[in-house]
């Protein structure tokens, strides 16, 4: 099931940042608390991507296939919103 | 015609760095170049978000109301990579 | 203490992402989701900025001020370094 | 010079840019458009990188080696700045 590996992907995300807040706990040097960050931003990207991927090839083919024009316009809005947002986070 | 619009844009962020290359060309301060490099950054995101959303409302919907699964995998495969893709510049 | 500060933004953003991961087990919509990550990723950003700003104000002066040119070159390289990934995340 | 060369690679990317524009013209496909101009945004990622290494080597260190600590606070709160900002474009 997809939702699972999406699932253990993000667990593993979270035990990642929890690590780094042990890091800052343990003051740590900031460019390398900095750098674990960046990491967990990367991850996240990419976590995003395959969710992204999933939707693409679900909701969005049932939705363009089907015949509510509205929900077409929604979907397609949706997509171009989030990969506007991509480009400033 | 959309693209006139994305041509105007794109004509508009080639004078503004034809700008940037001026002030480093007169020994600009440092920083601002790097603002003025990040606001035509901010502005060639948009432009890229103006031209999928055309591309999600004309290709994408014709390739997945169309028969060819090939085709209609692509055309998504192709979103899902500059979706990714642009989380990285 | 500014450490303090950050422990607690960033244990903020690990209750955040744990809610995240509920949604997906839940079966959330995926564009809420991918929405929910990149709220999540604007707060790492954040956290990251404020972090640079206290290195900047505590190491780096240290570093610039002191006698060991090998050491104050290595503290500005790694924020150039930081830099550059940071439009990479 | 430094200078120089953060100028020829700023005019290597007008000449791409206007490349992509000619490519809009003569009506590219949507997503080759997208990607070039992901390319060109990587690129000037380059160019601030390098324009900041540059700026944290001179001004700087001349700003915190000197005894105006205004002066010292300002050039250091840019670099946080730009920091934020580039996690946004």
């Amino acid at each position: 099931m997809e939702n699972d590996n999406t699932i253990r992907r993000m667990k593993t995300i979270e035990g990642h940042l929890r690590g780094v807040i042990r890091m800052v706990e343990e003051d740590a040097y900031c460019i390398d608390v900095i750098r674990q960050i960046q990491a967990i931003e990367a991850a996240l990207n990419k976590v995003s991507s395959r969710i992204l991927e999933e939707h693409l090839n679900s909701c969005v083919i049932t939705a363009i296939q089907g015949s509510d024009k509205k929900e077409r316009e929604r979907v397609l809005k949706e997509i171009a919103e989030v990969f506007e947002m991509s480009a400033k986070v």
